[in-house]
């Protein structure tokens, strides 16, 4: 909604393009462990908002690298032996550091072994969770509406985010709803890998991790609105929202966004 | 030919538009054990055909992904013993289920253990072999010559499908060529590995596996040589190129396909 | 600067152009040990100048592609067990076969056992090091400043490669300061794996590796100031420079070259 019609919302927007401010300020070292096929549009949508990726797999460095980060990426995509083993590291690390992190859950409605390790994830207190709706399906065996977004955000003490065509972000008490996006997000790959990687940058920057996520989420999408309306086809889309992102700014972010 | 010229060439293409019609309409599942290099753009390519990826190589999960597909897609790039391994398993159950797979021995000229490896997954029955001259050389021990690929196709009961300036589909009676394309496919990395998981989407949806092969590698260059006419070089065209596809219909494969 | 100043200006430019030329004609082989989220862009890169890259970093396989190429790139990026395993067979067979290799210690400054890694590889000679000041001062524990440059590049024998607003290439005796170049080079992952990578190219068809390398970072330079004069972002930035390098030719070279 262009006219924002609450103090809440109003707030929700203000803040979020804040956030944003201040993760292209202070550029957040943002260490990812994600799938083959994300790598390169993940660590290019951290630059475009001026974060500085780092993307190690190997366990034998990836201490070093989480170490010496502000927030960590935890994604399951292509989920090899390495990457368990890094994953397993780099979470004990993020918990003595107190160093914040986000679980992308890719793909646990298909493979019964991926579901397990994205549990035992869980239990080590991510900050947030990002995932569409089969993914919490099959996550949190409950329906993906509201109610059970909420129940399992309280449960896990951890905030849920649930992305598709709205995206819902929960903190057991709080819930926001973002309606900016475009159908196209869906048409290239690895578009959830990057807005969960949006959403550690500004974990990075905000101890508040349910406003943290939103203004992940908002950013990302909002990006991907003003892309699509430039872009021809799925490959301009995907050239597109990086510059979106790039050129971002408050702004845009407190005119454009769809949130309640 | 913008006319065509005979009764069984208007039929290949129209099956070609009619089998494309059929991959957006089903969203077939084609799960990819392909190169590093390749799996982004791969992924992007399957997506603009609203094919539905996924590309993960990790043993643990790979019969949990394939049985979940419906086509598969064997690319022997970057063959690392991770890849070795899940190439073993994935075809072992690609066999069990009936899924259709498509071998692409990628480099096979280079790498005798490759060339052996390759030997192998041929002895289990992939439905059709993509490759250029080199590797056709290479691995069928034989010129690459539109007689030699009927034998070899005879011989391993699959679809052979040589690509470079022309394209060539056999299946050890039919033969077609394929004109369309761009020399600018050369220029870009990950071309034949996208066009090779174009046509494990068509054999997704169609039994006739010479059809299908011959309807992914239509599609792809014909997507190619429309974005060549709006490129400026490798960089744009490889942008052109998904928009291309994802903007491919019936009407274009008709008019535009160059077969005999 | 527009117009040379010197004798020795203008033969680095012109034998720089010269360098690319011979690149064009002679098609060398690159093989990349390089990490997961630059192997894309940088085989794109290479294939813009018409090389011909491959990228298998499988131990399996390693020597039978570093046997059949013209210059090797050895890139410390995503360093896992495997990388490590390729690194030394590919490092001894580029020896027995006196091939020219560039070595990029990517983030030595992030992980101790990384640095200790590349300080391993220094020492088995490879034609040139690029790396950016950072990435000097934890290899070299030294200032990033000519004078420790030199120093370095005589005491490894080894051309050093700064990159940067400005990028230096020593020998030892012999330097030269690139100005070329753009800040949205440092808003796009790989741009400094690319550059090695066109460094390596370089290397392959000349033997001075002092002019090779100055070709290679002045010909990636040039790319990039052309590319950002067309780009809206950093998305479109990507794109540009791989057709920007695919067009670069003699006289651009000539004309646009800021060396001194």
């Amino acid at each position: 909604m262009g006219v924002l019609t609450s103090n809440r919302l109003l707030h929700v927007a203000d803040m979020a393009g804040d956030i944003l401010d201040r993760v292209r300020r202070r550029r957040p070292r943002v260490h990812c462990i994600t799938n083959s096929v994300a790598q390169n549009f993940t660590a290019n949508a951290l630059l475009a908002v001026e974060a500085v990726p780092s993307m190690s797999t190997a366990p034998e460095e990836i201490a070093d690298f989480v170490e010496r980060s502000e927030a960590i990426v935890l994604n399951l995509g292509t989920l090899d032996m390495e990457r368990r083993q890094a994953a397993e590291i780099a979470t004990q690390v993020a918990t003595k550091k107190q160093l914040p992190w986000v679980l992308d859950p890719v793909f646990v409605d298909r493979s019964p072994s991926r579901n397990e390790f994205a549990t035992r994830m869980m239990a080590r207190a991510p900050a947030a969770v990002r995932l569409n709706g089969f993914e919490f399906k099959s996550l949190a065996r409950d329906n993906a509406e509201e109610g059970a977004l909420q129940r399992y955000a309280l449960q896990q003490r951890c905030i849920v985010a649930l992305t598709g065509m709205t995206d819902t972000v929960c903190d057991g008490v709080r819930v926001v709803r973002i309606g900016n996006g475009d159908p196209l997000m869906d048409r290239v790959t690895a578009m959830g890998c990057a807005a969960t990687a949006l959403v550690a940058a500004c974990l990075a920057v905000e101890t508040d991790a349910w406003l943290a996520t939103t203004a992940g989420l908002l950013a990302f999408g909002l990006a991907g609105e003003r892309a699509a309306a430039r872009a021809r086809g799925p490959g301009s889309f995907s050239v597109e929202i990086l510059d979106s992102l790039a050129s971002l700014d408050r702004t845009i972010v407190l005119e454009c966004a769809k949130v309640d």
